[in-house]
This record gives C-alpha cells, structure tokens and sequence, in this order.
C-alpha cells in the first residue's frame, strides 16, 4: 500500500518514535555523508511548491542527494499551470513520468486529503494548507530529542500566529501523541482555542520559567496589513529577546522555525545564542526528511 | 557528424521504426529503473525551454536521469537573456560549456532550421514553432504501436486546433511515412488544407466509429480571445464524452498530448476512461525521450 | 580553516599560477570527462545567485558535475526572500543544510566582505558587486596562458565600461600580480583612475598594434539610459571591427566576457573571427570552476 505522509496524526507514538530515532541514525550519517549507504540510488523525487520556500525545498533537495536520489523541480511559473491545468492534472502528470515520490507545497488546506486516493505514489506534505506541516514537525521533535533524550513530559512554549501556523499545528498533533505539554502564547486573536488538556493558554512571561523549549513562530507582516502591527510593541510584549531568555531555564532552548523577522518575534542577538537551537532545527531538516523519504520509498530502508 | 532531432520528416520509415522499438524497449526496462544501462553517464544534457512547459521539460529531465545523466535547467528568465543576449549567442554560450545536448523549446517557427548548421552538438526539438513537436510524435506513435502491435494501416482522427498544433504537424508527418490514414476533425477554420492522400478532411462524429484512436487537441484559449469561444457549444460540437466515446470501436483509444481543458474538448469523466490512453502517452513520453537522448549522444547505445 | 574564493588579490603569484596550471589540466581533462576523477563526488554545491547569469551559474554546475558533484539552485525569486529574509541568513539556512560551498553573486559591492568571517563552509565569489569576479579573472589568465605558454610581460587592451565591470577589476588585480600590462581604453567617463604603473590610460587606436590581446567590455545599455548613448558613434570609436582587428598583431587575440551586444562594442564578424577567444573563454569557464571548486573544498585534489 502507498504510503503517503500527509499528517503527524496518521501515526501511532511508536511509529513516529521509529521515525525520530531513524532520522538521528541520518543525522550522525551526515556527519561523514561519503557513508551514506545510497538507500534512493535509483529514484527520482519532484519538488511540486505552489508557494515561495528555502529551506524545505533546499532540504528535500538534499536529503534525497545525500541517500544517492535524484530530484526534479517543478516550478509552476514555468509550466502549464500558466495554461489553466489543475493541481490534479499536474500531479498526475508527474506521476506518470514515473518518479518514485512527489513532495507537494500548496495553500489550499483541503488539497492533499481531497487528492490523496488517486495517488499511487508517495505523497509528502511539504506544508499544504495552514493546519500542519508535518515534515517540519518530526525535525522539532529531533531537535526536542537530541537535546533532552526524551519527547514525553516535555513543557514547550509556542508564541505568535499560532493560529494560521502549519508548523504550530503539526507541534499540537505531536503533543497529543508523545504527551508534551504545550502552553499557547502570545496575542489572544492569534491563538486557537483548545479542548486538549496537554494544550493550554498561558500568559507568555509567567511561562518562561516552567518549559524547556519556546518556539516563536514568525508574524506573518504580509497577512497582517490591515491590523496595523507595530514591531516595537509586539517585540516587547511577545518577542524573544535577552530580558526573556533569562528568565528560561538555563537548559531549555529557543526554536524557530524560520524564515524569522529580526527585530520582531526575535531579537538579532537570540538567533545563534548558545540557548538557540535555529540553525540546528535547519540542520535536523534534512535528517528528518531523509528520514521520510526512505520511509516512505523504500520496503527496507534504514 | 551531429544527429540534430529537428523533424519526423528527416527519417525513413525503417529509422523511425528503429526509434519506435528503441522506445519500446525502455518502455519495458523504465519497470525496473534500477536496471536500466546508463547510457548517458558523464553526459550533461541542457534544457533551454523559452516558453513553459510541464511535461516535456521534466520527461526529458526523467528520461535522462534514468539513463544516467546529468541535466541542466536553463531558464531564460533568470539569465543574461534579460540582458539582450540572443538566442544564437545563448545557445552557444551553452554548446561552449561542452555539455552533450540542447533540448530546445521556442516560439519561433524556423529558428531550429536557421541555427542547425552552427552546432557541432545535437539539437533537439522539444517543440520550436507551431510547425512540428517530433519528440511528442514519437511517443503517440510507441503508443499506438503499443495498442496496436503495428503502425502501418492504422486510422486516426485528429480534432481541435490543428492549424496551430505542432503535436499535430509532427502526427501527419509521420502518417505520411507509416501510411496512417489521418481524418482531420473539428471547426474549418482551425483546419489545415491539405493536398495529401493519407490527410483529409471529415466530419467528426461520422468519423469516429472508423477509427483506431482519436486525438483530441487542446483548444489554446489564450490565443482565441478575439473567437469568442463558447466551451458548451465548441464541447457539444467537437468535443470528446460519453456519447461520443459510444461511437468508438471497442478497441479504438482516446490521446492527448496535454494539457487539457476538462469540459472543453474533453469531458471530466473521459480524461481517465478505460480507452483513454492519455496518461499513458506522458509514461510513454520518458521513454520516447530516453531513445531519443540514446540515438542523438551515443554512437553506441541500447 | 576554511578557504573563501573571494578576490584574486589573497593570491600570491605562485599560487594563482598553481591554480591556473590546475585549470589548464582540467581542460585538458575535459576532452574526455568520463576519465575526469570523481573529486566533488558526495559533495553538493549551492548557487546562490541574486543578479540574473547564464554562463556563471550554468558554468559551476557544469563544473561541478563534471567532477561528480551535485548542484543545488537557490533561486531568490521562489524563496523566503520574498518573505524579507536578509542574505546572511538565507547563507546561513543553506549553510546549515550542510552543502559544502556556496557560488554567490549579489549587487551588493561589500557584501562578501562583510559576511565572510561568518561563515565556515568556503564561499565563492561568482560578480559580487563590481569590484570583483574573480573566478572570470581565472578563466581569463587560463585564456591568455594557453595562447601565450606565460602571463608576465603580456599587454592588455581593455575597453568599454571599465569603471562599472567587475571582469575588468578581477583583470586589473592580477595584472599586479603578473605584472601583465594592462591598457586602459574606451570613453573617459568609463575609465577609472589607476596609480598603478602597470595600468594607465591609452588611445584604444594607437594601443592595438602594441598589445597581445583586447579585452571588449559590455556596455550595459540598461546601466545608461540617460547617457543618450548613441550606438553607431560608440561602435565607430571604440567598437570591434574588422578595421581594428586588421590593425592589431597576427598573434593577438579579442576576448570579452559575455554577454555582448553584436553591433555595438563589437561588430557580428568578429565575435567567432579566427583571433577571437570568446567562446574559448566561456569552455574555459568551466576548467576554471573545476580548479576553484577543488582548490576550496578538497584538501587533496587534483
């Protein structure tokens, strides 16, 4: 049967627990990458992204290299798209090129379910819609795990658009299955209600002292043009900054997911101080989705 | 001397069913990619498509990388071609860099004749001008050979824009050297004269239980602004569905080369029908390229 | 300790000749690139390019998979960049994914030199700002040296917009370093001021009968709009014509760095005239990139 990863929720806590520790095993590999056994030599990845991405796409882009695959993007500037041809048609097309998996970004939140039985290839959310982002979610949990050798019990912070944010969706759905405790911060109309017990509202400063990881989620200027936002007072009542990681616990860690706005949810000198783990959760990217893709392509991987 | 792929016209019958089998044979091999001979290996194909494209820019990607080759995506927007450069010059520029082959995509209708003489690497047409697309031939005849077990005493019709499909200039080439009877179908005015025995002219629905396949053409909306094209009247009158589609012979099989506009020439529930064989001729498309690569590049292949 | 490529003035003339002569044997190699040493294989390369480019861009990845390397395309137009992302830490998100140098070209003239200490993967400089693009400078010497077996005592015309090219700069440094005499011709508003006695200005006329090679510059239309540049005036004095060619040396050579405008800084039937180089030049880009790629990656290399 085709295995399409479309959601952290299609999977059991142990099977997600499989695929977090495969992608540490890729992610000591990637240290001396000419080890790598060459676990895609002979399979073809698309790049299929409706919407503007660096670090996914580049991530798929390398993981598939580094496992010996080759990868085709597809840009929809250049295509038929520009012909009228739906989403469908394309991915069909591409399907019937023959390549072994296609890793698919679009803003529609509906697309992928709607698409998903007609596939019979793997199908790899790369962030279609606003509610996960599922790739994105297993490297935070490698960086969660790496740095505390456990997922359960684990108290995150999440701060800023929580609400139009995939990545914040997919760090929900992993909360339930691992029991992490997630506190939901930052501007009331930017954050969902929850009926989860693991997830809860919380003041953002009265927080900071009790978890082990705070993500700050990057505020979206584009989508908020009317709302009048002012840098200066969003830093100061929810941004990152110096005067708030002294009140975190000396162990616990600074996420982002990227791309971040300086100065706004984040100060320049939080991105690579010694607490921030930024630049790491890119670096997990791509042994979480090397990870994926030899889940998904492969019988015997890994 | 340089094997340029510019025309079907360039071929004798026995070169092109050389083609045609070639083709064939990796249309097999393409089930177990991993065991396909890499015939291309060391060798750098660049695509240079100055007008979109889905399907034949990524099938000549796929093609050559299950051959064992390396491809180069030139993508004029982004490139010294926004300084003036012309398309000689940039082609040039290309052939410089040593790479193997030019996969070559424009609009104008006899630049691939002007430049041919110039190049001391081969040319290949991925369709240049609305005049011929010699590599989509090639994969609509391994389709209907395929179907069918032979090619000569096969009949066809083609309707829609055949005045101005280059698809169709490259299908009434090779009628001419196989003996495939074509029926030109659809509107008069987007109907080509023509003075061949093999080419008439004929009334669609009277047509269709004579045939062996029937090829649908896009109707390229973006170029009949001024038409006043009215989609349920041209569908009512030329389009392919259900009761048309009961006008077939059991055996005969619906193509198109895509993109299609569903509800236009074709209906919804006819683009995947059990006679339709259209995502079967993009699979065929890969392989159609890889003989294609294989003949041009290599003295010595499949 | 990581090794940037980023002015051909942290050379001393020994190793720029080291590295020329590395050029000159992958040259040499690239006759036959199936016997070309796999030395970026299990590397990957990325280019980052924020300024349109054909030869530059397609010349790395070239390069690079002529030695068994994979390329990554960063292209700014489809990425996070659009979501305000700052270049250090889009460098800084590709640097995490691993990939082992980045080609970057931007507009910014301080851009590298502002960055470069934070890095710790080598960077390249592929025409950051106008002062310098040094790997044109190397592909330029491997052009001269292959004429002329030696590079000290040589003399250079240049002409065209030197104040405003980065090509021209690259050229000006290793002339110190060579001790290669370098003329400076062309529109006075166009010439920079050089205190350099190896470099000073001359009438592009009477300088032709003296020098081993011209170096044509582009004149960057799109850079003069108010100039009210007058295309027949600037071809008749300081265009590439036969009058000029017939006034140089039988030895000499006409070189320019693409993209030209035919008919302006040089006449059509000079670009591929016996004494011209410039399709050399751009074969010899990709010898040149070879040398640069090995040179900061590979310890040992060729």
């Amino acid at each position: 049967m085709v295995k399409h990863f479309l959601s952290l929720a299609s999977f059991t806590q142990h099977e997600l627990m499989d695929l977090v520790e495969k992608a540490q095993s890729f992610s000591h590999l990637l240290q001396t990458p000419e080890k790598i056994p060459p676990l895609l030599q002979h399979k073809i990845i698309a790049n299929v992204f409706y919407e503007p991405s660096t670090r996914t796409r580049c991530s798929f882009e390398v993981a598939a290299k580094r496992l010996g695959g080759e990868v085709i993007n597809f840009n929809p500037e250049n295509s038929s798209v520009k012909k009228g041809e739906t989403v469908y048609d394309t991915l069909k097309t591409l399907e019937s090129l023959g390549v072994e998996s296609l890793v698919f970004r679009h803003s529609d939140d509906h697309i992928l379910e709607d698409l998903k039985s007609a596939f019979h290839l793997p199908l790899i959310n790369a962030g279609a819609g606003k509610h996960e982002h599922p790739t994105q979610g297993l490297l935070d949990l490698l960086t969660l795990y790496q740095e505390f050798g456990k997922l359960q019990g684990l108290k995150v912070a999440v701060c800023g658009d929580i609400k139009h944010s995939r990545v914040a969706g997919s760090l929900m759905v992993a909360a339930k299955i691992f029991g992490i405790k997630i506190y939901l911060c930052g501007p009331d109309s930017l954050r969902p209600l929850s009926t989860d017990s693991m997830i809860e509202a919380a003041d953002f400063d009265s927080t900071l002292p009790e978890v082990d990881a705070v993500m700050m989620l990057r505020i979206q200027i584009e989508r908020h043009e009317g709302l009048e936002l002012d840098a200066k007072t969003y830093h100061h009542q929810f941004g990152m900054n110096q005067r708030r990681q002294k009140m975190m616990q000396p162990h616990a860690i600074i996420m982002h997911p990227g791309p971040f706005n300086r100065g706004l949810e984040i100060s320049d000198d939080m991105v690579e101080h010694p607490q921030s783990r930024i630049f790491k959760q890119m670096h997990n990217g791509v042994a979480a989705r090397m990870a994926i893709l030899d889940w998904a392509i492969n019988r015997k991987g890994l």
